[in-house]
């Protein structure tokens, strides 16, 4: 098994990221973006616990902490996930189609995997917008000294959420079950608002103690 | 020395990132979120170089290929520049303060390490809208089928330039001088401006073909 994105060094990974292999892509990124936006908020959580001041929220902030964590571990998984779903797609490209048996078989397997490779990045969004959420609490409760370290967790955590909700809809536009589309896309487009109100809030917070 | 910062491998920099020492910070973060920024860009214009459908942009791509790869290794050194920047901020508050001369010293020494640390991000923004500069063009020429990879660029890159403008902030709030605030305060506030409308205009661009 090849090395995994996430135990490259930085500097490998952007190479990687830079070169002529369409993989790893946005999506990866969209992850590792959400999964920085959590290990932000993770600092801001422990540079706020154990302070005098800060003894009134310390409990909910050990929560959010927990969280913060168990989230990070997810999107570090999705960064991999998602390189290798796009590889599964282009897996399905290169199966034979020298007779109708092998086109259908084909046809099928290209479009199990396209959805297997919405499901990705679509599961890339729903947890950074969890941490746009524990973004905006530690906005609000956390240290104030770090109120730009909680600023640009959500900054991240937002950007990671549209990033991945571009990789759901290009995913989509190849997949021919309208069902499963329609569902997705009316998903995405709430996620999608729903990001946006929720930054704007944290920017106000923010904006209040620059 | 310590380990570069960028030599870490991407879940040791989570880790050191997520712990309770206060650097790296969203400064770092904001440089990384650059460099991807550039990196992706990259990727697309090698994924547009050499095809054929793309032959009259070619020679422009590939000059975008080369000040991205430019600019990508700025933002690199500026990931730990600015940590750099923050500790020595740490260090001058720790000078002795016992006598007059002592606290001069000190007061002097704690501005110009404001000033500097300042000025890191301020650079880290300015490179970053370089990147969302190139994105822009990448969208518009590069090759269609990484569209989303060119809108992840752009808006990675504009989270790059509000997130370090975020941190020049900061560091603003702490120095006296007035002139030199007054002058950085106009100047992010026109990067800030010009970042929003040329990341909707690459939004644009992108929705065009999703």
């Amino acid at each position: 098994m090849n090395k995994k994105l996430v135990e490259m060094s930085i500097l490998e990974f952007l190479d990687e990221l830079g070169s002529d292999s369409p993989a790893p892509g946005g999506g990866s990124v969209a992850a590792l973006s959400g999964a920085l936006a959590a290990a932000l908020g993770e600092m801001v959580c422990n540079l706020t616990i154990g302070k005098e001041k800060y003894a009134d929220v310390e409990d909910e902030i050990k929560n959010i902490l927990r969280d913060c964590k168990k989230i990070r571990e997810e999107l570090i998984k999705l960064v991999d996930k998602d390189t290798q779903a796009f590889n599964e797609v282009m897996k399905a490209f290169k199966l034979p189609k020298e007779n109708e048996e092998q086109i259908e078989i084909r046809r099928k397997a290209i479009q199990d995997a396209f959805k297997n490779a919405a499901l990705v990045p679509f599961e890339t969004a729903k947890k950074s917008f969890e941490v746009l959420k524990l973004a905006k609490i530690i906005a609000e409760k956390g240290n104030k000294n770090s109120i730009t370290d909680s600023g640009v967790s959500a900054l991240l955590a937002c950007s990671a959420v549209k990033a991945a909700i571009y990789n759901v809809r290009i995913y989509l536009s190849s997949i021919k079950d309208e069902h499963f589309v329609n569902d997705l896309n009316s998903q995405i487009k709430k996620l999608e608002e729903e990001c946006e109100t929720l930054y704007r809030e944290t920017e106000e917070i923010v904006e209040k103690y620059l």
